[in-house]
């Protein structure tokens, strides 16, 4: 068993995402054999690429308020939301609110 | 994509765990391939089982104060704290404090 809180973990800043730095949480490294846990912060007006991959996201949103866009449109998102993402489907978060958005 | 608070999911009595509850907020019903999102919310004083099975688990504590246990002893945790617990390790979740203890 490995505790740790996230803030002590270093947030790097996210490769090509200008405004979004990322933590990693629990990963390969702790030897999680399955899924990796990660926190993003993204900051008022920064958001994530809107990319595809073939693995999931399961995502918690902790802080801020921003935007979840997928193909379909936008959909808001608030402290307590979650998002799944699916395999292969477009994603992106944005930031649109005055606080830093945090998410699992 | 599929957005929703994990506060509309029926928090339901968490089988042969008396003062927990469960929210399965993403997991295989919503097409998640590979892992289940669950929200647990602990009452103070009850506890999970001290239980062992052959998937891991990615925790993070919402709220609340309690303890981790596994064979090597206990361990406080509070919001923020990650706890990974590998494959086959004994574990269990304490809410040795007075206010509820929820965790992803």
């Amino acid at each position: 068993m490995k505790v740790r809180n996230y803030r002590e973990v270093e947030a790097e800043p996210a490769e090509g995402m200008p405004g979004v730095t990322v933590r990693w949480v629990i990963s390969e490294k702790e030897g999680a054999p399955n899924f990796a846990m990660r926190i993003f912060e993204v900051e008022p007006g920064a958001e994530t690429p809107f990319h595809v991959h073939p693995w999931e996201h399961e995502v918690f949103i902790l802080a801020g308020t921003g935007l979840a866009r997928s193909e379909e449109g936008e959909v808001p998102i608030q402290e307590g939301d979650t998002v799944f993402i699916p395999p292969n489907e477009r994603h992106q978060f944005i930031n649109n609110g005055d606080a830093v958005l945090r998410f699992i």
